[in-house]
C-alpha cells in the first residue's frame, strides 16, 4: 500500500467522543487512591464475535483520543487519521480500533483540571502524580468495560510506545502485538533535561499560582515557552533548514529590533499560542512528569527480565532523524527482544521529518504496520 | 605539548581588568551613532618591539574579557586558561594576548545596563540593537588605542568563531592567522529557535518590564529558562549520560511530586541560578539577536566571495559530539577556502563534551593551535 491509496481510501467519518467512569478508586503507583475516574475514548470499526479484533492506540504528550475521523466542528482530523480507516492499515474494516485519552489528560480524561468530589474544585497541582503504569491500568479498566479480554495489538508513538511497552510488560495475557515507534524503554537524560525546563517555564510563570488558575488567566506564556522547546527537539535540522531556513517573516532583512523577525520565530509563537488553546498548563506538568519516570529496565532489574514478561510479536519502526527518540533506542529493544529469542521486527526509515516523523511519514509505515498486523 | 605538561606551565598570575573609551560615537550596522563607547578588556604578555606578535581572544555568548589568570576574589581563572600563559598554546612569553568583553556585554562594556548619557539613566531596551561587525568594530578601536595595526591572529570559539571570522573578511589586512573553534559561517535554524524561546522566556517573564528593571528585581526566572536550553544544547546526550544518567538526587526513587527530583534537575537549577548572579537579561537578549543576525554568505553574496576577502591562514577546530555547531559548519568554511587555494587546516576532534568541547577539551586542542601559531 503506498500513501496516495491510503489517502484515496475513505475516512472513518463523523465519530463522537464517548465516555467511561468508574465509581471505585484506581490504586495509583505512588499508594494514592484515585477516583472516581473516567477515560474519554473513540472507536473505529466494530468488535468481532469473538472479540480478538482490537487494537488500542495509544497517543504522545499532547495527543487526545481523537485517532482518526471527524468531530462535529472539526477544521483537521483526528492525529493518525491517515492510517486509521476502511482500507489503511488500522484497517477499520478488520479491526476493531480504540483510543482513549490518558488518564492525566485534559481532553476529557480525568486530570488536574477535573473537578475534586472531595471539595467540589479542580484538583490543580493537587492531583495525585502519575506513572505509565497508572494510564495503562485505567487503559485496562476500559478494556474490561469493552468486553474485551485480548488486545491485537496495542500501537503508540513516543510516549504511545512507552505504554505499548507497559502494556506488553505489565499485563501481557492481554496483548498480542506491540507496535512501538520512535519510542524507548526509559527516558533519557536529555528528556528529562527538556522537560524540567519546560516544567520550570510554567511554574514560574506567575499566573501559575501554584496551579490555582482555573478561575483566572492561565500560565499562557510558561506553557507556550514550554511548547516552543517541545516542538524544536521534534524536528529536526534538515526540516527546519528546508522549511524556515534564515528567512524573515517579512522577507526583508534585520530591522534591528528585539522582537521576532525571523520566520521560524513566528511558526514558534504560532506553536506556542495555538496550544494554549487546547491544552492544559497542568496536564502538561503531569504528563511530562510521568514520562520522566518512565524506566522499564529499573523496574524490572533489566531491560532483558522486563521484555521476557513479554508474549507479544513486537513491530519497532525508527527515524534517522529523530534525535530525541534516535535508533539507538530502538535498537536496544529490538536486541533485548533477540537475546530473548522473542519475535522482532525493527525498521529504521529514512526521513528528515525529525522525532515529528511517526505522525506525518505515513508512506513507509503503511505497509510495514499493515503487513505486521495481518500477519498477526 | 598534553595537558598536564600545559596545566604544570605557570598562570598569568593576578590580572587586572582594563578599561578603553571613546568619546566620539561609533555608527552602527543598523545607523545608530552609540557613544561614547568602553570596552573592558585584559592583557596577558608583552607587545614586542615591532608590534607583530599580538592575539587577539574572542568570547562566546556568556564570556567576559577575563580569559587567563585570576582576579582578586576569583574563586576560579579565566574561562581559557588553561590555554594562555607562560608555556601554554597562547605562549605569553612569545605572544602579546588581548581579550575585550564585548560591545554590548554586562563586565565592563558598554552594554544595555551602562547609563546612557542623555538620560542618565541605563540604556534597557533602548540600548541600539548590534550586530558581530559592530562588535568587532568597536574592537578595532581598541587595537589602535594598543598600537597594534596587525594581529598575528584572532581565535574564539562559537560566538567567539563568528567574532574570528568578521575580522578576517572585514577587516582581512589586519588578521594573519584565524582560529575558529566549534563555530559557524552562520547561525542556523535550529541556533536561531534556542536564541528565540531563550528571549521569549525572558522577556515574557513580568520581572522584565521592557527590559526596565534595574531600579527593582531582575527577570530571574526568564533568565535561567534561557541559559537551562542553552546548557542542554551545549551538551551531548553521552556526557549527559555520564555526568546524570537517570540518578534521582537524593539517591532515592520517586518521590511522587512536581518539584525537581532527578539530578540533572538540580544541576539545571543552579545553572539558572548562578547565571543570574553574573549575567544581566538585557544582554542575553542583545547578543543572542546578534548571534541570530550572523550570515557572512548573505553579507558578501556567498561564503566563497566572503572567505575570498580573507587574507589569513585558518585553522578550524570542531568535535564530533558537538550538535549545536557540527563538524558539517566547520566542514562548509573550510571547503571554500580549499575552492580559493586558501591555506587552512581543519581537524575534528573526538570528543563527548558537546559544544562545550572548545572549552574544556584542552589535551587534543593545545598542540594544534600551538603548531599553528609557531608556523603563522
Amino acid at each position: 500500500m503506498n500513501a496516495l491509496a491510503t489517502q484515496s481510501c475513505p475516512s472513518v467519518g463523523l465519530v463522537e467522543r464517548r465516555y467511561a467512569t468508574w465509581l471505585e478508586p484506581l490504586v495509583l503507583e505512588s499508594g494514592v487512591a484515585l477516583g472516581p475516574i473516567t477515560l474519554a475514548y473513540e472507536t473505529y470499526g466494530k468488535l468481532n464475535a469473538s472479540g480478538d479484533n482490537a487494537i488500542l492506540l495509544l497517543h504522545a504528550l499532547s495527543g487526545d483520543a481523537h485517532a482518526a475521523g471527524w468531530q462535529a466542528g472539526d477544521t483537521k482530523p483526528g492525529w493518525w487519521n491517515s492510517m486509521v480507516g476502511p482500507g489503511r492499515p488500522f484497517d477499520t474494516d478488520c479491526y476493531f480500533v480504540i483510543c482513549s485519552n490518558v488518564l492525566g489528560g485534559c481532553q476529557g480524561s480525568t486530570g488536574p483540571s477535573s473537578s475534586n468530589p472531595a471539595t467540589g474544585r479542580p484538583y490543580a497541582a493537587r492531583f495525585p502524580v502519575l506513572t505509565i503504569g497508572d494510564m495503562v491500568q485505567a487503559q485496562a479498566r476500559l478494556l474490561d468495560r469493552l468486553g474485551i479480554d485480548r488486545l491485537l495489538a496495542v500501537a503508540g508513538g513516543s510516549m504511545g510506545g512507552f505504554q505499548a511497552l507497559e502494556w506488553a510488560t505489565a499485563l501481557p495475557e492481554r496483548v498480542r502485538g506491540a507496535i512501538l515507534l520512535a519510542t524507548s524503554a526509559r527516558s533519557s537524560p536529555q528528556t528529562l533535561a527538556w522537560n524540567a525546563i519546560g516544567r520550570r517555564a510554567i511554574m514560574s510563570d506567575p499566573r501559575w499560582r501554584g496551579g490555582d488558575y482555573y478561575d483566572s488567566e492561565p500560565p499562557a506564556d510558561g506553557l507556550a515557552v514550554a511548547r516552543m522547546i517541545g516542538h524544536i527537539t521534534y524536528l529536526s535540522e534538515p526540516s527546519l533548514e528546508r522549511k524556515f531556513g534564515r528567512a524573515y517573516q517579512d522577507g526583508g532583512g534585520p530591522a534591528f529590533t528585539l522582537e521576532r523577525e525571523f520566520a521560524i520565530e513566528s511558526y514558534l509563537d504560532y506553536q506556542g499560542t495555538s496550544f494554549n488553546a487546547r491544552f492544559d498548563a497542568n496536564t502538561y506538568l503531569y504528563i511530562t512528569k510521568a514520562m520522566d519516570y518512565w524506566d522499564l529496565p529499573a523496574r524490572y532489574g533489566s531491560l532483558d527480565a522486563a521484555l521476557a514478561r513479554s508474549h507479544a510479536t513486537f513491530l519497532l519502526l525508527s527515524f534517522t532523524s529523530d534525535w530525541l527518540y534516535p535508533t539507538s533506542e530502538s535498537v536496544a529493544i529490538a536486541d533485548a527482544l533477540w537475546r530473548l529469542g522473542r519475535p522482532v521486527t525493527h525498521a529504521e526509515l529514512a526521513s528528515s521529518a525529525g522525532h515529528d516523523a511517526f505522525l506525518v511519514d505515513d508512506e513507509a509505515q503503511a505497509p510495514l504496520i499493515e503487513g505486521f498486523l495481518g500477519a498477526l
